[in-house]
């Protein structure tokens, strides 16, 4: 069945794997006018690569996105954008090994259950290097929702223990952290944790946050499309991620009533609510407050210390996981997250223009 | 655009509002020769009235499913399953005056900015009526799962600080609980919580656990639609969910990559894992363990104390809600988790039949 | 797989079997804020009543809508309309012995192949009385579409040999033909020709023509999901048709280039086809001129002559149908043909609304 | 909106210009297993160039598809199967004049009217060169096909007037035609027609006739998905098609029901039909005989004979259409009409597989 495929409206393909000949995306359904360049997109894709953050991988990754459809006289024209970018450095010898075993925490084993053999180069289709096209759509759908006054941004709330300030995100200092926080004091705490996490043959998880501004009230469509719920898909859809959250979240729960509903007042002649707990989401839809989220990264499976695992003959046996491995995937993750909430809002945005006969009506006089 | 559709194979549209004339939904795409009759229905649906549960509503519902089509000889046909529960007790007066206001909380404010206006009856579409419809759903999928040797059981972990004690769950104490904990000591503390909560004229919040037994490896499909991924978007669909995670969850970003992993072993010449901190999921696939999942639930936002609000002549008021709300929807909210659960996986399960041309092949021998 | 389910943004879904409790249908993502009323969806109802047509089934159909949820203070409210019309005239005994056979022409036998069993009362779901969901969803469609200044006008072209006059039809005197015929002459000829068809225990088949006035250019999605290829799927999903064109059809494939080709002129300053061969549509998208298509009814498969059969016990045996059975669904079809119409080109206008990013910036601007 | 996807299960999506970079297409939901080479994609690539074909346009194609993704050790994977031919010879100089004007019976005028703009080059996005992914993914489908027993041939029925005979085909002489026609004395015939086509600078159409054999019973699922409905949106899609017709088709309009019904009978302990006016078809699910449906294809929009347009400026102008363009390519699309068929069989046979519950338990267990 058909998984690689993102949303109705705007339609998001990725396809690819670590070791293949490319991996890529085709975007079906960007509106047509639209400005779009290569030099546009690379910007995002340089923010994922290993260069752009200590810390992460130390393979060295030359990921230069090309466009192959879909722009003309540099505008878009509504026809599919197709972007690859070709796979450089795949020495598969590195990976040879991995063929014969079940990497703990990783997709090996259940890829071979489901599909009855695997690409095992490199992880595959379930390797870091999907996300590649996942950033090139969401940098197309940044600029869309630029066009329409809404901003992205996703920054690194924890790694492991160490958390940011709960008041006073730099958010001017996240481009000079090497784990991507707007908090200098935290950003050194974290490195050091880091460092020795490395020295431990370990590896650490954390928490991305993510704060959508500027989007209208009324985006989201209940009672199944939720604004809420197609961004927790989309989020969970990350590698690695095992909780997601709105607004106070899982802190909700443990709060009363009273507490946790935002008020509602009136301030320079609008409606304005005087708190943020929901995240900027009531019933589903935009409040016309921050949209704000919250993903929860497990830590780097692939780690250097030995464990148990069993291999294709049905041996028990201990492993030690070689080669250049990102101990914490959290920073490099923050410019994925961002593409996948792009991606969903884009999409979400234009199923909202359909709730009114009204709007409908003024659009096609 | 449509909102009310779940599911691709096993399509659940769900209807009504909570003082139209009646709530249902139609299961399109549900196999033939399921064994199905209304009693089988309304046990679930009885697991979501309010009598079954203290501390509720105190609302009389009689929520007497009917099913209109779908269904010969007992057995499912392989059309459409149409069903319905006609609204009886629906005194439009008491819920009158917020028609003129935007409760704190509520979805009232972000329907009229979508829609230009709103059913104010009772929530209308946005009420907790609006679930009946899903358990309904969910019940038609439970006795598929069934048939399939799947079973899926959800609880009440938390509700506001009182939590259930993490070893020693006592499964069989679930149903004798008013707040479907399976603690007896943990109930009893919850308890007394909302009773305070009550008295404070505020409300609580909670976590729902959920448990998929005999769930076989394979399911989910990559990229996006990961089965942690649709079940995310299927929970967070739910009203009130803020938050939700999979296996160990948020506690998973704090843990390191030697703890977080679980590793392999051969036990009785199978295949295991030596523990379960992924939850059941690897790569977004069933792994063949317990699939596991959370969601929080923010207090129910109508409250007796008074809040801040603004009314529809754009000025600024103090509100009091009145009528009968319950105090904490947890309880409630557990059939409505196993039903989205039963709903997405059937889905899901479906969907993994076409994985492999040689499971095809003997498919169509 | 559920295949009940039509369209993506203003999406139908209907339910029922001929001899069940009801048959209905569910509009998820029609619009807020179009004026409703029972009365309104009634009078297409009322078009395909086997009153309405001579020639039609004798059975005594009283097919009274009921809309249950969706609409409120007489507008739709953007939540799903649930409609349905309840079955009173359902004697089951009349059917019983087709339980025994496979019908020619007929579903019986594939569904039995399909399903391992059927609902066979009254033809089940492949009845004639699926289509009350569709003209119900057709009639809403309709109400949408005239606001947006957008006329769908079916009528029969033929009845087995006997067609309408190429020039001059009288589209006044359709209500007036007992077989929906804008053609005095034609129809009385029809007539003729069916009661024929009556007395020789046979059937008739025949062409309905549609034509759809106001559509703007624009409409339809390349590639795959043109204007003409929606409407094919529309049309050939309705029972009994066997083939369909758009605008000259058949015919331009016997034409040449230059005959066929619409020439472009300026007229009062705007754009204009010099000719309408292409039916309205250029490249998959409207062109503003009038969309015109055909469909193909084969005759009615129930005939009471005797007919060839093989029994469930795999016996050949020699059947004559019984019962009340239409000589010709022509013309009661005409009104499905127009809701197929109605319904496609809404969820099509709903989604060309994203084709440009300017249009897109002024909606939410 | 989104157009450029087909399928839900085996989903195609096809991107690329006439001039652009390159065109391609991506296969996502393939099962793994399938053997495929680019060899044996090639070949159906190679049936559509014009070398293969006379009468076809002179312009030198030279079309190599490339594997990016999806395939691992010559077998599919299950992950996206990504495909492209870069577009070598796109001399633009040629196709500068018609970016001025709006050529008759082409898309340019309604590119224009929906997105704004359009990429003028080659008749970007609505040339016939999309069909390159369509063929390509109708290649993967086939494959797919072949290992279920099912076979898909299509050819050509008429050119212009010059049908082939209703009796006696001779399948194996279609490769020998340059028509693509089981009948050599229509296609002589029809060669001397296009001859004089070509000499008035005038061009024609046709009708491709297409058999699917070994279609097991059971395929296609009431009521909006049924069989011949997806069929005819796949056939209807490509450029130029304007009518389809499945089984006898318009005719059957004509005939009566004695006629027209297939009678059933017991041969060699099975049920067969003793006809097969249906084609293949009954109440939208195959039957177990041949699937046989039509499409009837308009003549090329481009002649070298003077036409009336209008240009940008608002002018009306006289034009004649210079360059290298197909008399006829109706004999090219004969393995587009294939390839349109095997990818909407294929997506119907795998929906097909959850219509019984005990198929299910069987394939689970």
């Amino acid at each position: 069945m058909a998984g690689s495929v993102s949303g109705d409206i705007f339609r998001v393909t990725t396809w690819g794997e670590s070791h293949g000949t490319a991996v890529g995306v085709v975007i079906d359904g960007c509106p047509a006018g639209v400005k779009i360049s290569e030099e546009m997109i690379q910007k995002y894709m340089d923010r994922r690569k290993p260069g752009a953050v200590k810390y992460s991988t130390m393979r060295k990754e030359d990921d230069e996105i090309k466009i192959l459809s879909g722009i003309f006289e540099g505008k878009t024209t509504g026809m599919p954008i197709s972007m690859l970018v070709v796979n450089k450095d795949h020495r598969s010898a590195d990976y040879s090994e991995i063929a014969s075993y079940y990497r703990p925490g990783h997709a090996d084993y259940t890829f071979d259950m489901k599909y009855g053999f695997r690409d095992y180069r490199g992880g595959g289709r379930s390797s870091g290097r999907e996300t590649i096209g996942r950033v090139a759509a969401g940098a197309v759908a940044m600029l869309i929702l630029e066009q329409l006054g809404i901003t992205v941004n996703a920054y690194t709330k924890s790694i492991g223990p160490v958390s940011i300030s709960d008041d006073g995100k730099d958010m001017d200092y996240v481009k000079d952290s090497p784990v991507y926080m707007p908090d200098k004091e935290a950003s050194v705490k974290a490195e050091e944790y880091l460092k020795r996490c490395a020295q431990e043959k370990n590896s650490a998880g954390g928490v991305v946050e993510c704060v959508v501004k500027g989007l209208p009230a009324g985006i989201g469509e209940p009672v199944f499309d939720k604004l809420d719920a197609n961004i927790a898909k989309a989020v969970m859809s990350i590698g690695a991620v095992k909780g997601m959250e709105i607004g106070d979240g899982f802190r909700a729960s443990q709060s009363c009533g009273t507490e946790n509903n935002d008020e509602f007042a009136i301030k320079d002649g609008n409606i304005v609510k005087l708190s943020n707990h929901s995240g900027g989401v009531l019933g589903g839809i935009s409040d016309g407050s921050d949209f704000i989220f919250r993903a929860a990264f497990k830590p780097t499976p692939s780690v250097a210390a030995k464990q148990k695992s069993v291999n294709k003959a049905g041996e028990q046996i201990d492993i030690e996981i070689k080669g250049r491995h990102d101990p914490v995937i959290v920073p490099r993750a923050v410019v994925v997250v961002e593409a996948m909430a792009a991606i969903t809002i884009t999409d979400l945005l234009f199923k909202a223009m359909t709730s009114d006969i009204n709007k409908i009506k003024d659009f096609y006089k």
